[in-house]
């Protein structure tokens, strides 16, 4: 059973519109508050879109995911489960980007997250652009290369762009792979789609082992098919879920940068991550979400109704 | 065959941009107009919100119904029926709602709908927030409890808010079976989903009876299995129709105050309606469609195809 | 000097669209905290709007101009004040209304003001429609009656609404001059315009002594001399300052229920609020920012500008 | 006194929301009612847009023009007059347009000003594009060459489109001075400005007598002054008033088509048509208010704003 | 192998948000252009809406193409097929219309696309309202009568609108088919829907051999089943494709002026573009994108990948 | 006089929503295009904000801008002024940026100007964020120290950032100072307003000479005076016009990332461009607006409006 003070704000004693909007209504602490020694789960935002090659704007994507958040309540409506009872969650802020100096922000991240790793929390972060999973991938896969499971229209595997730039939301898993930060053996795509520039990502990706499913596979075999098979590649090791939210038909996620037509609907979108069910999660990220393209908080909404379901599985774990 | 004075103007006499905008472009008449006693099916607006607990707009809703609605043109394009040549109908306007005052509000709304009924007529309603429902019932519902077809993401059957406020648009149901405007044997609600607060409104519905029939059944199953069973719920019986246009997912309809992501597309939205065939219906209702929240107006655009889909069930009823 | 636990986040430090949007980036905290002895000037949200007659949405305020008013620097550009290094102001949180039922929340409303009052603090209000002022002059007002500079296109005096409605906000200062709550010898209303439902409200300000600047005379005079006789009005006394956003022309705010074209541009909203200087400000409010309306925030951030002004003023009163 | 009848709705019996939106709440009556005998100002909607030559859109203005016009109240906010209780006015509905076909709509407008005319009404327009001042010219100018005096960002005054096209909305003043539909020697332009193709239209202006009075001198000499030569140019014979919302600036009216940026703000676009008093008013019409590029509504709350000031000149030239 | 010439600018080379926009970044030749020898696939704007009935905005449908084509990347991510580099593409800029003359606009289109089949290029066009079809189809079936598959929600058979008008959006294949353009026995169209005036134009599709394929008839079938038969119906001889973005649900293309809910989705909207593969395409268009129905360029963008998915079907036709 | 061959293509020829949209309708000239040679002015995109520490999006800009440019006509409406038949104007196409990585992107910038420079060309800059300034500075400021008339809301003149970062949108006119490319004696800056962090910038501009008028003077002199003396500091000698749209109230340019309320209107920001005539201008910008905010193009709309009158200014001193 959690501790009370890790409880949301009902909304019964608060309208859901009311309020200083911390993640899903938990309390918020700082990295140097002495009851982060009971924090289970950490949600941290990393406002931050340097690695953007195309439309910015998930700088924004934290705050308005927090904004958005505000209308989860205490209970998954399909499983019952109810995590903020099982677990202590708590949002952790934001990491300080330094939005001029890409470079510094990376280890910003890393730094931070090697933090919370000391202090024994697994964290659920909101991005950010999809370069964000790098430095926090630098702090989770340091011990031992990582398994993941990656839902999104791209690979993000390209070697370098704009004629030899290593650092883009568009080679993360390159990097990390090559870095020792993923074992590219448990490592799989899903919903890959989309024109390309070319093959060189898939042709990586073959190399080394990572196995791609594209959008076509995934329409034809459907999301529990799909899963089944991913659940496979990652094993019982630890993985780490990557979750691009152009991974969604942009009819249902229109705010974010690079969409690419022909996805999964919004219910698809939530059954992958229920699935999740029984994957050893060591962290996870949300990312891509970008208000200025979608100012209404529809693709946030989606955003975090994703975060919960992923946060309900890693209470599940964690409650054995 | 219906009166021709009851044919709404066609848009090769008027383009379907112009003009008044009355519900179907059909004639406007007042409760207290003579021609009243010619009509059969009303048309009716509640511009009304009060029992909105998140974020605010359906009073807003009649109006961008109305001007959504000259988009409608005379016939079916799935069925063939044309249903403005078989029953008279017409706009009867909005119910005058006191924005400040919740239970005068609903009073001005049963005393309207007891008139609408001493006249004979099976209302049709563009709501308003799902509170709309309660008074509405109060007056359909006198002489005898109701089967209802309820479409929703939500069941709206709590006990209360806020601590003890027992008129909101999360408890119309809870009251209608309350006060006995609703037999709970014949009540079917399709489509819930989302996180809840708890289970106090599920338990409430297997105490009395209610069958809920929750998204991921609605997935599995499909539509047309789903229909088949509500309609051996509602029998034959006089039923009333409520539809919440947050039945259907928010990418089709995002002008809503309480979305839910994963839901139903928007054919699968018309197709529910459409079977409705055969089922006794006495009066529906189409709610918490939000103009502030879809400027756009493709929200009240999809809920004004739904509610001529009823409108071609219920003219197929009166005909016989 | 303040207190450095007071000092809002540098944009330097962390950029200023990241965090969770406290009012101005400042500490948080609730009635209970021990720290509240040390606050001068709380600010604090209103989530409500069940008095609004016309289109709906200021309950969304509050957390509008939370995220705006990240934006907000350290140091007036203008005068070169810099409040929060000169008095300890704090973000007080929201008061929770029930969005439901009225009375229950004006109730809430003053109880949450009588608490503020109690420990010393001086209310910066973000609304919320205006009838939230009635509440809060209930609980500013009870020891003396205040007089009043209100910034409005409408005069909100009339008798009532719908047929006796008593309560909505178009009423509150007709309500608080009968309850003893202001002055009305020393309240001044400028910026008032557009159409009216007749001259009740004028005659009743003309009988009891207000003063009425409407919007012609304020463009014939300007805003330097308008204020000159403002404060002569109020004198030197305990005095209330209620900014309705309408105040200002729908081009510069357009996130209003209400809006009435012909007001005064953004320049000339921020010199009223400037030109403060030296009234003894008890309490302060800024209304009907409507969200909905204005997804992009530009009136939200006119909003706390003019927020800013005032508690640049409230800031110099303090320190003498 | 005018005819209870002819009262719009009551903002306290019906809220300004609520209902079907005729102009200015007024009743509806078609050409062939035999209330029509009583009415002495018809408002009617134009809704076509078919001699735009850039953005399209004009053919929805009358729709949202009603829409907003249900904010305006009974009476004054400046000059305290009360139109509806001094005349008889009524909504006349839409013209009814050929989209596909310009010159069939033109012969259309004029045949129903004709009737207008024969049952003595003075109309009121709400545009369309500004071509449709010509048809309607065609058929009050049709006696005697009018006077008229024009705000407007153009000149209107272009002898011809893409290589010979007679009639857009670049040229309709062009058309009914070589018409003999206006007396150049009492026509004003006012608030000319943008960049344009030539020359051409200003010689034409030149040559036969029109005044040109360029957004530069208008600002230079404010409202009051040029309208003062305004009225002596038009005299008092009969006079047109012909508003395009394009001649305010386009942060107050953003739905236009041909937006000039420099124009006058909103209360210099009231100023300008609150002073038309004394003007022999026989038509006006409030055109180019285009909905898709605001659908916000506040171009068109502007727009109404400033037909209501044109009604009240001509109710207190009707009441004399 | 392409000539490099016409090969797009790289993402790489030029980030996708930058550079003058031309259709998939591809060279712009005018028709006089002595390189226009080499090209094999012109693709060519019709910036044009005289023919909308209803909601206008297509004239602004080829800027908007252009402006989201250029998130079109060089391989097809579903077949690797490389379009650019098999064929010889290019941007053959807009027709120049006559936005206020219908017949006029219809002959200019015409003789563009009569000089385009004299230099032996297949074109693929970007309209536009479903009239540009008719004077497309005048030049490419003025030898011998075309089969065409057609995807939409309406038929666009109708006979006239208004009391006879020969030429709108609602009757270009009525008017083809008439002209002997098409032959009818070798037309289908796919994804009919939405509410209807009458049955006339299903009449005329029955009586000359059209086939249709109502939304409910895809729906159950499939869209791979429904592709089998539609290549059956056209063989192998010359064949159109004509695409109505509104045969795609309005939730995934709402920038259009005619939308009817219940439609397929992006992902149906790419497979049935993409089975096209061994159609013998003579030429192809995508119509009615109406811009100010969708500012944020998500239809757009469908639209364009839609366009790429038939281009890819053209080179692998041409390269054999 | 010009060559024909440089003359922007006319709206009576080819309608302005249609065309492949270069910067005012010119011809698209590459830096090595022979033609070059011939060429006075060119106009010059520079789609990056790398620099920004607030809202992105400037990276958008020179697309809308050259969008909404094709709005723009041959002549000055207020001056007659026809710049394009005077001097030879070419659209040169985008510097290519490089999104991640500030550095290269800022070397590309100024590789890009020198060759503009060495071609003999005056460049007239639509940025990207105001950090674009200082690359474009490392050109044109190499040779000797420029003069600089700036409008802005921001001095843009820290120090640094995030702890030590020295090139951001907030600093490139400290280091072009520094780099000595600007001489602070021939520097002012207009406009200035808003929260700052502190007195920093302003002690810089003291020391070194700068002159900085603040908005409260702006409005109390009005913008003739100001020019009068903003043209005394810079003088004869070669100036730099910078021009930051967000020196415009938000109102007028709603679309840009740090707005500041409190500015000029359209009309004053048309006036001081205009009032640049007789300054020695040897390259402009316009920089900041940014698309995301402001989908509707008025921003940029009112952007190459001022490009404009700048434009004109440099056509008049060519022609001498």
């Amino acid at each position: 059973m959690s501790d009370p003070f890790f409880h949301p704000v009902s909304g019964f004693d608060l309208p859901r519109f009311a309020g200083i909007p911390s993640f899903m209504r938990l309390p918020h602490l700082t990295l140097d508050d002495p009851r982060i020694a009971d924090v289970q789960v950490g949600i941290i935002g990393v406002p931050w879109d340097s690695g953007t090659t195309n439309r910015p704007g998930p700088r924004h994507g934290p705050r308005q995911l927090r904004d958005m958040s505000t209308m989860i309540r205490a209970q998954n409506g399909a499983t019952g489960v109810r995590p903020f009872e099982m677990i202590n969650c708590a949002d952790l802020g934001d990491v300080p980007p330094n939005p001029a100096d890409l470079m510094d922000s990376m280890n910003r991240i890393t730094e931070f997250y090697d933090k919370v790793l000391s202090a024994g929390l697994i964290p659920l972060t909101a991005g950010g652009d999809h370069l964000s999973s790098l430095p926090i991938l630098r702090s989770l896969g340091k011990a031992a290369p990582l398994g993941m499971i990656h839902f999104d229209s791209h690979t993000d595997l390209f070697k370098d762009y704009f004629g030899g730039t290593q650092y883009t939301h568009g080679t993360p898993f390159r990097r990390a792979v090559e870095e020792g930060l993923l074992d590219p053996k448990r490592v799989v795509q899903i919903g890959i789609r989309g024109s390309t520039y070319d093959s060189e990502d898939r042709d990586f990706a073959d190399a080394v082992g990572i196995r791609i499913i594209p959008i076509e596979e995934f329409h034809a075999r459907g999301p529990e098919d799909v899963m089944v098979e991913a659940k496979e590649i990652v094993g019982t090791s630890p993985t780490y879920i990557s979750y691009d939210i152009d991974f969604v038909d942009p009819a249902f996620a229109p705010g974010t940068g690079t969409p690419e037509v022909g996805g999964p609907n919004s219910y698809q979108a939530l059954q992958v991550a229920r699935m999740l069910d029984g994957v050893d999660i060591v962290g996870a990220d949300l990312v891509e979400v970008s208000p200025p393209f979608d100012g209404s908080g529809s693709t946030a909404f989606l955003g975090v109704s994703i975060m919960f379901e992923i946060l309900c599985n890693i209470a599940l774990n964690l409650k054995g």
